[in-house]
């Protein structure tokens, strides 16, 4: 038996075969849109459907081959997601409208088909990586950072989903009065100062030209002022969202996924200070670093299988 | 059989006889400290653990006057509650630290006991009173302002506590960066601007000087300009914790309760207007006032008793 996972994105979707115990058996990763072809959809799904119907292909024939049968697949998505329905109800950046996702692979493939935002499938997965790590936790906040910036929330061990399913735009929180205008419309949102496009993009807006990469801007901290100063920016947005968080939700921890996550102390040390530093009126959740890393929505994914209502064929 | 219902407050305490079905059969409140006793306690508890007994007392000598038979007590407190062991942790104006109430009125009153958060217990009440008027909800933030400013959030029905019982300080977001100086040692808090104190203190600080409580002064809005003022300054403060909730909690509605939220039209109007020019970006929760005013705390007390572990004689 095995299980088919799939991340999708904008720019690549990312695919793993697991075996039952977790074990990944096969990994294969397509472009979402073909060179040329755009997220205007020629049919149901369009372009990006068809990558990811080529992958899951892929992935099936790779798990009959080695003797497996195919038992489910789970999938995250970006956009406002309808995990219980299967539906992506919006996907811009894939072209997606209402698309009833989990159904259309149920009927293709034959199996259960699972369906969640690929911020919460994340979560889902480092709390579950917690747990194998004998570190359980069951209030936390777990914010991704790499193109954008968001925050899902656990409480009780269940993931909020909110009224209409579009909780965690923690980076739509304005934290910088009269600040930088966001791609939402308000100015001063957390992600205009703490994504990591926007980091660089920042630093080279205020004359930066040594770093060509937010992970190589991180490693000039200490050496270039431009580059200190932006990221500095970028940890007091954080850490204003994250007081917020924690004086309204009192996490057990905090957890700081996504690509800029890997910053490790480089990010967590100046932002526990930040953060200690305005929250002296009480205890403080753990800030920490995520166990899951880059593939926390495959995992997370993978997990959805067995723990989430699917679409059967 | 009834139930008596208690909700301790700073300066009073307040409580009620519950027939089973809810009716209201007496009501009774005390001084939490008689004249000239300080909240320094002499004994477990102290002066207001003392009223909070005498107060069910004579609720309870009031059932069996009326041949009922007392069948719970549920209790709701300020400050630091944990609500499963039946401990107020730190209520600072009442004087208590790790004061086991439930268990101490338990074998006092040999009644099972409840313990809630007040703005919890609160929060009980209004999502029973929505439920009664066929307006059912299960994902809201409740936001009672009164002397303080809190927010209870409610996901999938159930009231979230946080990891150390801490969650719902939302007076204590920074809104206004460089702002006033909250008693918790931040700036900027919502609770500096948008507390009912808070807002007469503006006001009279600014120089107004013809509201002489936070009541009138709600009253004197569109003829006194320094009312004015005072008052969008805290409709903005409110607003930008709002959006905050919003963009990460996805809440269906946002329930103003306490004494401000009397203010009605007054205050919801320019708060719904102030958080729509915040957040074009997404659809808006439906900004409310409580069906349940200012007897929240008392009917979640109530509603406790029949909902919650309790403390048993």
């Amino acid at each position: 038996m095995a299980v088919v996972a799939v991340d999708i994105g904008g720019t690549t979707v990312k695919g793993a075969l697991f075996d039952v115990d977790g074990t990944v058996l096969d990994r294969a990763t397509v472009a979402t849109f073909p060179t040329g072809m755009s997220a205007v959809a020629d049919g149901p799904g369009g372009p990006a459907l068809a990558a990811v119907t080529a992958l899951v292909t892929q992935l099936a024939a790779s798990a009959t081959a080695s003797g497996r049968t195919l038992t489910g697949i789970g999938l995250c998505s970006p956009g406002l997601v309808d995990a219980e329905r299967g539906r992506v109800v919006v996907a811009v950046n894939l072209g997606w409208t209402d698309l009833p996702i989990a159904e259309l692979l149920a009927a293709r493939f034959d199996v259960p088909v699972a369906l969640e935002h690929d911020a919460r499938a994340a979560a889902r997965a480092e709390r579950a990586a917690r747990l194998a790590a004998d570190k359980p936790v069951d209030e936390f906040v777990f914010i991704p950072i790499g193109t954008g910036v968001s925050a899902t929330v656990v409480t009780g061990g269940t993931i909020v989903h909110g009224a209409t399913g579009g909780a965690g735009e923690f980076g739509h929180v304005p934290v910088v009065p009269d600040g930088e205008v966001c791609t939402c419309g308000q100015r001063g949102c957390v992600e205009v100062y703490a994504s990591a496009g926007n980091v660089l993009r920042r630093y080279r807006e205020a004359g930066g030209a040594l770093a060509g990469s937010t992970r190589e801007l991180v490693d000039l901290v200490g050496t270039d002022p431009i580059a200190a100063r932006v990221w500095q920016e970028a940890v007091e947005a954080l850490a204003t969202g994250v007081v917020m968080l924690t004086a309204v939700l009192d996490p057990g921890a905090v957890i700081i996924g996504g690509g800029l996550g890997e910053a490790g102390d480089r990010l967590l040390v100046p932002l526990r200070a930040a953060v200690a530093e305005r929250m002296r009126w009480r205890a403080l959740p753990n800030i920490e670093q995520s166990l899951v890393g880059a593939g926390a929505g495959l995992a997370g994914a993978a997990i959805l299988v067995n723990t989430q209502s699917t679409s059967t064929p």
